[in-house]
C-alpha cells in the first residue's frame, strides 16, 4: 500500500536535513548500523544538516561527545538544537535571577548554572527556602526519588505562582527493544493535571524547537523552508512537528514506528509525511 | 450568598445518611472534634448510616479499628463501603483464579487474598511470570518504589492484554493541613495515558459505590432513593456522585471545600449540593 | 488470533442476556437478518432478555412500536432499558417542579413531560424566562437548529447554575453503511469543554444503566450478576461497561467492530469480551 | 493585591509593542475608548506596532479596513498578523495545487483563492469530488449550517487521509457584553474528538503566531526579543503565548478578564503576566 522512498534520492533534492537523534541516528544499542555513510555522504554533498532532538538531560557538548564516543564525529555541538536549549533561552528572557528548582540529574541542571541562576535539586526545596524560588524545571527522569520529588512538586506549585517548565515533551522513551521508561514529560502531565496550573512545555511536535534550528541557519543566510526536510521516526513529534512548520517530512522506519504498523497509524493519526523511508542510511555504492 | 443549614434538621428528614470519611468524620490529625455526638444522636433516632470511602488500602475490618482506636465505636466493618469491596467484587466475578500483580502495600492486597487469587506485588513481576498474570490492580500509593513500580506496570501493560483496576479514583490526598500526596487514582492516570489502554476505575463519583450501599440495605428492607443523603466535602466525588445516583446531598465545610471559596466553586463547577453545613456535627444540647 | 464462539452455546450458559440495540439487534437497514430465532429460542428456552440501549430520542413503547413494525414482535416496553430512563428517574428524584430545557426532538421531551415537568425547546429560551429554568436536558441531535441551540445551551449554562444532563453518551452514530452523524453526546461534550462546568451522563459504559436493568430483575427474584452476559457491538460501551458492572460479556461482529480490526482493537484497548461472536443470530437448525 | 502598572511608562520600556485586537483595541461596542491616543502617542515615540490576532475570517486588507472605518487609521494591512496567514503559509508550503474544502464564510476563503487553490465549501462536498479534496480548513463558525457542515466534515476526514487546520484555537468568543458565540476552533475541537485525529492549529498561545511577527522585523533589522511587549486580554492565549515566546507581557483589564478575577486567575492558571493595566490607552495628558 505505501511506498518506500530511496533515502538518497531525498537528500539530493534539499540543502538542509534536520534529523531526529533517537531511532534515526542511534537506538538503545548504539549507533543505527551505517548511519555515518549517510553523515559522509552529506559532508561530500556540502548539505547543512542539524539534529533536533527532545533532550533536555545533557547539554549539546556532552551529547555531541557521546556521539564521538560512538564513533559519529560528524555531529558537533553546533549542529545540535535540543529542548533543553529552549529551556534555556526561556531563563535568560524569563528568569533574570535566583533559585530554580528541577527534577532531573545533577548534569541536567548545567542549563539553568551555565546562566548564572541557582540550580536547587528538588530534594532540597523546604519551607525555609520555597519562598525564594522563581521557577521550576522537569529535566530528566533520573536522579531523584519519584515519589518525594513529584510530591514536593506538587506542594511548591501549590503554595508559589511561578512558572512550571517542561524540557521534553515525550512521555516516555524505548530502554530496550522491549521496554519503555516514563520520560520526565510523563510526570510533569502527571503534577499538571493534579495542580491544574498550566505548563510550559519545549519539544517537538511544538514549532519553537523548529524555529531555533531555522534561525541558527537565517542568521548565516537567506534560507526557504523549501530547502529543508525533517527526518524522524515518530508520527507524533518529527512529522506533526515538521509538518505544521511548513517542512517536508521523512518518516524512517528504523525506531519507534514499525514496518508492519505504518499504514494504520498514518491513516488512524492522519500525520502523514512527505515521504516514507527503511532508514536514514545512504549505502555507499549509492555515492 | 450561600445558605448555611443545620445539620441535625436535615438529618431529621431522612432515614438513611452516606457519610464520606476524610474531611467529615475525620482529618490528619484525628476525628473532626464533636462528630461521635452525630453518631449518637443517629442511633437515639434509629437512622441507619453507611461511610461509603474510596479507600482501597485497608480492609472494613481495619478500617472500622482505626475508628475505634480514636473513640469512635459506632463505625463497624458493616457499615463501610469502600472502592476496595468494589474491586474485589470485580475480581471475584471476573478473574476466577491466577496471579493478580498490584501497586500497594502489602496490607492492601488482602482484597486479592480473600478470594483466594495470588498476590504478586509490582516489585515481583518479570519476564519468568508476567504471563501467567491475569489483572493488574492499583491499590494504595505507599509500599513500593514509584520508579521502579510504575515502569514495571507501564511494561506489564504494553505486553499482556489484561484488566487493569483502579481501586481509588482520587488523584491526590491532603497529608498535613498545607500538603497533598499523589494517590494511587494520579499515578494510574499517568500510566492509562502512556499506555493508551482503558482503565476500571471504582470510587465515588461513580454510582456503582453508592449501588453497593444502596443495595446493601435494599437486600433487608425497600428503600426509595428519597429517604438518602449523602454527606461529604468534595464537589466533585461525593456531591457529584451523590446527585447522580439521584440523592440528596450535604456539602460540610470541615475538610476539602473552604468557607470562602463554596460560592465560586460551585457556581464554576456547576455542581450543587441539596444542602451546605459547616460541619456534619449534630450539637448535643440539640437532641 | 481470536477465538470465533458460537452464540447459541453462550445463551445455552446464562440465565439472563441483555442485549445493545443497534449493531446487534438492528442497522441503518432494519433488522439484522434472521435476529427473530434468536427471541424465538429465547422464549423457547424460557430466558429473560433486556435491550439496553443509549437511546434517549423515543420513550419505550415508540422504540417497542418500532420493532413491531420491522416484525420482531419479541420486543416490549417493559424489556426496554434506556438512558433515557435514566434521565427520567434523575429528573423525578432532583428536579420536582418547573421549565425545563432542552436539545432535541419535541418527541423525545416525552421524558420531562411524563412528570408533570415543563419542557421548553432551547429555541424558546431567553432573558424572559431564562430564569425559571431548572435543568438542562441534551437528548437528541435532531429537532433544533445546532448553531441557535449550541450557542443558547452554552450562554444558558454561564448565566445559571443548573444540572445539564445528557441522556445519550455516544458521540457519533452511524447513518449509513458508511457515513456518521455526531450525536447529541458529542455537541455536550464541545459545550461542557466550553462552558467548564460538570455535565451529569447517563448510558453505557456507566453502570447505573446496567443496573437499572438488573434491579427491575431483582425486583421480582433473587438474582446473581454470574447468571447474566450482556451482549454488544461495542467495545468502549457494551463491553467495558458490561465488564466493569461484573457481567461476562459477547462482542458481536455485525455493528461497529469489524472482523478484521478486532484483534487490534482489543489489544490496543485493553477492553476484553468474555467471547466473539460473528452475531447474536441463533440458526435454527440448531434449536 | 496585585499592582496595577501604567501602560505609558511599559511602553516607554520596548521598541516593539505587539497587540492583541478584541478586548484591547476593539470590543463588540467598537473601538476602546481612547486608544487613538495610544496610536499617536506610538507614532510620536517612534515605536514598532503589530496586531497579533486569533482571526482568520478576513484578510489583512479587510481587517485593516474595518479599523478605518471606526476611525483608527493606524492600523494597516502590513501590520496585521493573523492566524489566517499562517495557514496560508502552511497552504503555500504543503498542499501545491487542488481543491481544499473549508467551513467559514466566502470571505474567508480568500486565503485559499490567493495562493491559486481551488476553494470548496463543504456544503458542495459529495461523492463525486471528495477525492479530489487535498485539505480541509475551519476558518470561521459562519458561512454553513452546522449540522450539515459538522457532519460532512466527520465523514470527509474518515474517508480521506488528509490534513485538517485549524485557523483559530479559540473555542469561543464575546458577542456582547453578556454573551459567547461558539468559535470554529470550538466545532474543530469536536470533530477533532470524534474522528481521533490529529489538527494543525494555528493561533495564540502557540509560538509560530509569534515568530511570523518577529520574523517581519527580522527581516529589517537585528531585533533582540528583550525589546518586545505583548499587549493582550486573556491569559491562557496573549500572555501564556508571549511568555512561552520569552518576551514580557501585559494583561489588560478591558476585555475577557475581569479586575475581580485578575488576582483568581492567575493564581489558579499559573500563568503570570509581566505587568497588569487597566486598559492599553496612553492618556494624552501623558504625552
Amino acid at each position: 500500500m505505501i511506498h518506500i522512498d530511496n533515502f538518497k534520492t531525498i537528500v539530493d533534492k534539499y540543502n538542509v536535513i534536520f534529523f531526529d537523534a533517537f531511532g534515526v541516528i542511534k537506538n538503545y544499542q548504539g549507533l543505527v548500523p551505517g548511519i555515518e555513510k549517510t553523515f559522509e555522504y552529506l559532508k561530500e554533498q556540502n548539505k547543512e544538516y542539524y539534529i533536533v532532538t527532545n533532550d533536555a538531560s545533557r547539554s549539546p557538548v556532552q551529547l555531541a561527545s557521546s556521539y564521538h564516543k560512538m564513533g559519529l564525529h560528524a555531529i558537533t555541538p553546533n549542529r545540535i538544537i535540543s529542548s533543553g536549549m529552549l529551556t534555556k533561552e526561556y531563563l535568560y528572557l524569563k528568569v533574570p535571577e535566583g533559585m530554580v528548582a528541577y527534577l532531573g540529574t545533577e548534569g541536567s541542571a548545567h542549563y539553568i548554572e551555565s546562566l548564572g541562576l541557582h540550580p536547587m535539586p528538588i530534594s532540597e526545596v523546604n519551607d525555609s527556602n520555597i519562598d525564594q524560588i522563581k521557577a521550576l524545571l522537569f529535566l530528566d527522569d533520573e536522579g531523584f526519588d519519584w515519589q518525594q520529588g513529584v510530591n514536593t512538586a506538587v506542594n511548591l506549585l501549590r503554595k508559589r505562582t511561578i512558572p512550571a517548565i517542561v524540557a521534553n515533551t515525550d512521555h516516555a522513551y524505548p530502554v530496550t527493544i522491549h521496554d519503555l521508561s516514563v520520560a520526565i514529560g510523563g510526570l510533569a502531565m502527571m503534577v499538571e493535571n493534579i495542580v491544574g496550573k498550566k505548563f510550559i512545555r519545549f519539544g517537538k511536535p511544538d514549532s519553537q524547537m523548529f524555529m531555533f534550528a531555522y534561525d541558527l541557519i537565517r542568521d548565516q543566510r537567506p534560507i526557504s523552508k523549501k530547502e529543508i526536510v525533517m527526518v524522524g521516526d515518530t508520527l507524533h513529534t518529527d512529522i506533526l512537528g515538521g509538518n505544521k512548520f511548513g517542512l517536508d517530512t521523512v518518516l524512517v522506519l528504523s525506531g519507534n514506528t514499525l514496518p508492519k504498523d505504518v499504514d494504520t497509524r498514518i491513516t488512524s493519526t492522519g500525520i502523514v509525511p512527505t515521504y516514507i523511508c527503511e532508514t536514514a542510511v545512504v549505502e555507499k555504492d549509492m555515492f
